[in-house]
């Protein structure tokens, strides 16, 4: 990895909602030795973690999040919602998340995809969300920009968040895994592109980078669903993180990249079980996309924290009234600001907690 | 090719810019001979064209361009631009147009690419510019729409324009060609998407298809630069009129898309020896390109036509007084409407010419 940055400038989070990560752990160890870890045990959780040897890692459990949030916050941090508790207690520049139930993939070639390479390669080469490039990356190796992409819009700017993609299991939601239940992702797409400015995405938490000291308030916690339960087709807690985070990066004209690296992901969970909550979440999106869309942040709001404290305030006054979920997002949002600033996660120089 | 249209609503446009197709034609028969042809020859050429036999085509050269259109117009139709006079005088509803020195690629798995099934395929499927999919086209084969993204999109909107790439030798500027003489793509992504509403792309002329009925006009050959050759990289036709039709598109909730297919595109020219001019095109890029991005149609505006006038006038307004090019591009594109209205193309159902 020719890259100019440090091992120790990266966190790897897992948000552990099964017990036993051996498998999970030594499939990923030629990617993840070299990087420290930090694995959030999921709250519901009873049985111990089993992690395997050899990593330099740290565990958080029930008792670390009482500690360090308190009772004094409205966020939940259960289910897939424990890995942002790692996202709060990193001091690194950029943190990789992946899904438990996520191995390693291969490229068409056979070669097994270095996910975390890909990932710091994302994100510390520019995205350019301003032009459209026919060719994808740009910056990718044998690629550039074509004909009519102007000179002064080459440069790119600074790619804050990079999403990856799935093989075998791709990420539905409930209803098209329970009609599609044998369908599987055999497609590889060999690129990566930058999504362009004032369009949003569907971002999907299970294989991400973002660059912590850039956008990390904005992976927020919030949208937390009433028969959520620990299949990824019964959550929106990441597809509502990933509309605030893109709305952010558009404000504060930064980057969000999407397609390359691709992860392995297994099944889990029984999709027609699942339809029957799930219905919450897909009506729910109705309501989200236009009001994300249409969202504006004012020019005085030059921080992420800033952006997010608007947003939150835009949530509550023009979705509250529709359903209490969105106002319990709003103040999630806020009491998320509020305990980034007070545990310190606000700068990478201020104290450990 | 199962899909639900028939060859005879298909015309494959080519401009020939040399004499000899013989190759050309012989190595798209697989893929051209079911459909109708329309050769357009470059008035400058001043050779015989050689074309093989078997093929249903009609061929138009200067004559025919001096007949059709008359001299009461500002409209060069020489160059890469004598394929506008194709677009002309169709009547179909659909029209693939791809450069004489184009060649059909191969897949990673070494099958010939049918670009025209491809293309074709682009168009009748419906486009989602209003939300990122990032699984690329939900619609293609063993795909689908991701968790998060509304249902209420789901169905799309028409696909006007279908934008293919090319292997080997790529679409650069002059520039960058010179700069990179031995670079070659190799890189084939094997997907389809959808260019988002509100970016602007790049649109090549080298690989292209549209729906005439849907956006013919929009495709305008406007902007001829001083020292322009015959070369791709001396050219910026294609972009100024991808450019219109993108904003077109946006304005009236059509879809643009780019990916596959990929063509094979040879060498021709020698881009040191086009340095020298294509300095002009890059450099009109940065007037160009911001002036698109803020342009606005008024809501009156409801057809292509009238989307273009308005265009022009911006044009003329906004870039009339930087530079001569831009007042005669406004002026072509006026001239244009017109033409396509007398000419009668902006109805499939009127009378020929």
């Amino acid at each position: 990895m020719s890259l100019a940055i440090k091992d120790d400038e990266v966190d790897i989070v897992i948000g552990a909602l099964r017990s036993d990560l051996t498998i999970f752990m030594n499939e990923w160890r030629p990617m993840f030795s070299r990087f420290h870890l930090i694995i959030v045990k999921d709250p519901d959780l009873k049985e111990e973690l089993k992690i395997p040897e050899g990593f330099n890692l740290d565990v958080y459990g029930k008792p670390d999040i009482d500690q360090v949030v308190g009772s004094s916050t409205s966020i939940l941090f259960s289910g897939y919602s424990c890995r942002y508790f790692g996202y709060l207690v990193s001091r690194k520049k950029y943190i990789i998340s992946v899904d438990d139930d996520c191995l390693p993939a291969r490229d068409p070639k056979g070669f097994l995809v270095d996910a975390v390479a890909q990932h710091i390669s994302n994100l510390t080469n520019p995205a350019t969300p301003f032009f459209f490039n026919t060719l994808y990356d740009p910056y990718a190796e044998g690629a550039d920009f074509v004909r009519g992409y102007p000179f002064s819009l080459r440069g790119g700017v600074k790619c804050a968040l990079s999403c990856g993609l799935w093989l075998n299991l791709a990420d539905h939601d409930a209803p098209t895994q329970a009609l599609k239940a044998r369908q599987r992702n055999s497609r590889y797409v060999d690129a990566v592109m930058t999504v362009p400015a004032g369009s949003l995405i569907p971002i999907s938490g299970i294989n991400i980078a973002f660059e912590r000291e850039a956008v990390g308030p904005a992976l927020v916690p919030a949208l937390k669903l009433a028969g959520e339960g620990k299949c990824r087709w019964e959550t929106m807690e990441d597809i509502w993180s990933g509309l605030c985070v893109k709305v952010v990066c558009d404000h504060l004209g930064l980057g969000v990249k999407t397609g390359l690296p691709y992860i392995w992901r297994t099944d889990r969970g029984d999709p027609i079980a699942s339809l029957k909550k799930e219905w919450e979440g897909v009506k729910l999106m109705e309501e989200v996309i236009p009001f994300f869309q249409s969202v504006r942040l004012p020019r005085e709001a030059t921080t992420v924290e800033e952006c997010i404290v608007e947003v939150a305030n835009a949530v509550k006054e023009r979705l509250g009234s529709m359903d209490p979920v969105f106002a319990r997002a709003a103040k999630a949002m806020l009491d998320w600001i509020k305990l980034w600033q007070s545990v310190g996660s606000s700068s990478s120089r201020s104290s450990a907690v």
